[in-house]
């Protein structure tokens, strides 16, 4: 599976979360060999719950699991400091970002912690959010803490 | 209201998730004034969660909040880089931990980007996490991603 692929799923989920009127950021944890393991979305509106953002989402549904390192952990927007803790406490192994333009988190703090860091740059994420920001600026100051 | 008044909070918590069988963490999140926002204990065990540290079930039992500046974290146990995570992004005013003998997260971290953190040092934090370890080693070991 390449990352374009893997993003494709954090794309499906963000729409998923749009959907349901929420903040269209999706993410989903796989295995290196391709295994989707969770996947989830931001879940602030939907389900009234602050600690849902979509990397916590998907790493929930991927329940226990005795070891990270050698899981993708792969995301429509740059992970905030909350998300790359998650990341590095867990030792997740590599990050898979569809875009940092909108926002800027945690990755290079990542990278050089050696986590694997991979930024798309896609255009899908970048319009999604444009338009999320544009259209919602209080809801995206809150679930950034700002 | 005093850090130590804050933190017998946090520790009912812990002894709340240590009689349902789950890992004794536990925490709470107030306002500067006193005012309890939101408690919570680890529910890795009791939920099948690995996404519920202490600190983010107190952070979600807060539910949504616009501003965490003049907040306070109390936490049995240094939080973790993901919890520490938390603090950083949401702006988190101030940090007051039980005890960073058994486990020393990111609350270093937390004070060089302006947290105020409070290390309280409690013997009965300390006991309590160091027998927990002592019994249950790859539980603990789960929960930290190590």
């Amino acid at each position: 599976m390449t990352p374009e692929q893997m993003l494709d799923v954090a794309v499906a989920e963000a729409r998923k979360g749009l959907a349901e009127g929420g903040i269209p950021i999706g993410a989903a944890l796989f295995r290196a060999g391709g295994e989707l393991l969770g996947a989830g979305h931001n879940r602030r509106v939907q389900n009234d719950d602050p600690s849902m953002h979509a990397e916590t989402d998907a790493f929930r549904a991927a329940g226990r699991q005795r070891g990270y390192r050698s899981t993708i952990m792969v995301t429509t927007l740059s992970p905030c400091w909350y998300c790359s803790g998650l990341v590095r406490q867990f030792g997740i192994g590599a990050v898979v970002i569809g875009e940092a333009r909108t926002f800027y988190g945690g990755h290079d703090w990542l990278a050089e912690h050696g986590v694997a860091v991979t930024l798309l740059d896609d255009a899908r994420c970048v319009a999604m959010m444009d338009e999320f920001i544009r259209t919602s600026p209080e809801l995206w100051a809150e679930d950034i803490g700002e």
